[in-house]
């Protein structure tokens, strides 16, 4: 077994055309029915204001599969420590034994997270998107703008955050990243120009409404993951032309799919992954609405962690 | 993150009063609904034919949880490596930051399984019980009768096996550490003159019926654990004069309430946490015949984990 720690683990996995492709081969094994993907583990520890979540996949004749432990404790930062963590544990596909030991606090999960919406972007959005509107100023709102730069060309953010100094801080970060970025006081001024928009708040009500999208438009919903969480209005999955998850099941329970309260959807849920697989078109014409809700799955987790070993067992 | 090996583990953790008291403790919180315990994660691996079980609880107020992870991969033998493994980790309950990393390979497991066999004893059977039937001839056939003589006076088996090879190597091996042992070539002749019937078999059909039961025995029945496997035909739950199993929702998945197809049972079920937690006292007379299905519960895992690290952290 080989314990790996997280900066040597960022020093080899980047943001990058080599982990995209591992990722979006997981999902393409995911859209061809070659993942063996069970219902993600939940358990709750109340009296801490933690949760832990455990989520797995094996992709059939894969060499390895990983299991990925992510503890969220809501009150940490009182005690001068972050919220999530998170390790992936790496097993043998054909004996069980364990592999590897990634003590990653969550890093694989950003950079496949970030790679995910990139994936979602190449799929659905404009080929010649390059304004982005990105709702919420956390890690996630950086690389996935950062991820979102391997499949097209942006330029200019345009970037709303319930609180304001947050949001000042992302763009001027994002400003030294060579970006132009603008500062907007509501959600529907930040949207006006996009051509792409990513949620990345951990918001509980909806956030984007509709009359929010400019025409064209594609959306991608990172935010929610938990039967609490919700960022879209669900006249934006109504308004959309085409609505993408990456799984039914957890677009569902844990993600914007839970706007229609359990009604049958009025309209195609589609799976990114088959989307790929399957090469299907679903972006018409340059007026064409996508949205892509993603809950992250993991398929994701287990390709990035396998990519992962493999450059570490390279070095 | 502290990481122990298996042999450091099993110098520490043994089958003894004190980790029975652990488990025994668990068994109570979990009966006072003092626990929450997410239903277990499975997942096939079906080319390597193997599985991978995670088992978790939180005892509520607890300082710390553990996750475990069991892969069993059954053509391991043929690479000259064991069918079945496990890993503990053990995470603070207050932060979720991982304390510690049990590479056990399932030894935490094989004792909280074999003292959830005494626990079961303890408050099921006769307090004279001596004479213990073994069915199956593996590391639990051993370690149960092993962890029964915590509560009571145990000195002569009789075991039945399906293959006589290995029924007569097990009667060897307990024959050095002191017992008197009968080898039987059947299950009926070796349960006639149980006090207590232990099956802990592999198997997929039931090998124990109404038929086989004599008079004031308590049962535990250990070998089911998935949807697959089952050890008790039916007309021993409706013999048995009390029917107690760890949890009524894995008894009805993995363990002998299978039995039933789905129909409600028609008598009592017990779980043994709360029998012991409300002091219920199912034996009546030294004719009750009492049956305990134990399918293995992430509480146990949480208990022994917990214990193991407070013995570790003392050395």
């Amino acid at each position: 077994m080989q314990l790996y720690h997280r900066d040597v683990i960022s020093q080899a996995v980047k943001i990058d055309h080599d982990a995209m492709a591992a990722v979006e081969a997981g999902f393409v094994a995911l859209g061809r029915g070659e993942v063996v993907q069970p219902p993600i583990l939940s358990m709750a520890i109340e009296e801490s204001n933690g949760e832990v979540d455990v989520k797995t996949a094996h992709i059939r004749g894969a060499e390895r599969f990983a299991i990925k432990i992510s503890p969220g404790f809501f009150d940490n930062p009182k005690l001068g420590l972050p919220s999530l963590g998170g390790l992936m544990l790496v097993f043998s596909a054909k004996t069980g034994q364990l592999d590897a030991l990634f003590l990653d606090e969550g890093y694989l999960t950003m950079v496949r997270t970030a790679l995910a919406g990139a994936i979602a972007a190449r799929y659905l959005a404009r080929q010649d998107s390059r304004r982005v509107t990105v709702l919420g100023a956390g890690e996630q709102a950086e690389c996935q703008v950062e991820a979102l730069c391997l499949v097209c060309d942006i330029d200019t953010i345009d970037v709303w955050a319930r609180r304001p100094v947050a949001a000042e801080a992302y763009a001027e970060r994002m400003r030294t990243r060579g970006f132009r970025v603008e500062v907007h006081g509501s959600v529907h001024a930040a949207c006006e120009r996009a051509d792409i928009i990513v949620t990345t708040t951990p918001s509980r009500h909806p956030i984007l409404h509709a009359r929010d999208l400019p025409e064209g438009v594609h959306v991608t919903a990172i935010g929610s993951d938990s039967p609490e969480k919700r960022e879209l209005d669900e006249s934006v999955l109504t308004r959309a032309d085409a609505f993408v998850c990456d799984t039914r099941a957890q677009s569902e329970s844990n993600g914007e799919l839970k706007a229609l309260g359990g009604k049958e959807a009025p309209f195609k849920v589609h799976e990114l992954g088959r989307v790929i697989a399957e090469g299907q078109r679903l972006r018409l014409s340059d007026a064409t609405i996508t949205v892509c809700d993603l809950t992250g799955t993991g398929v994701q987790d287990t390709a990035i962690a396998g990519f992962a070993l493999s450059r570490l067992a390279d070095d």
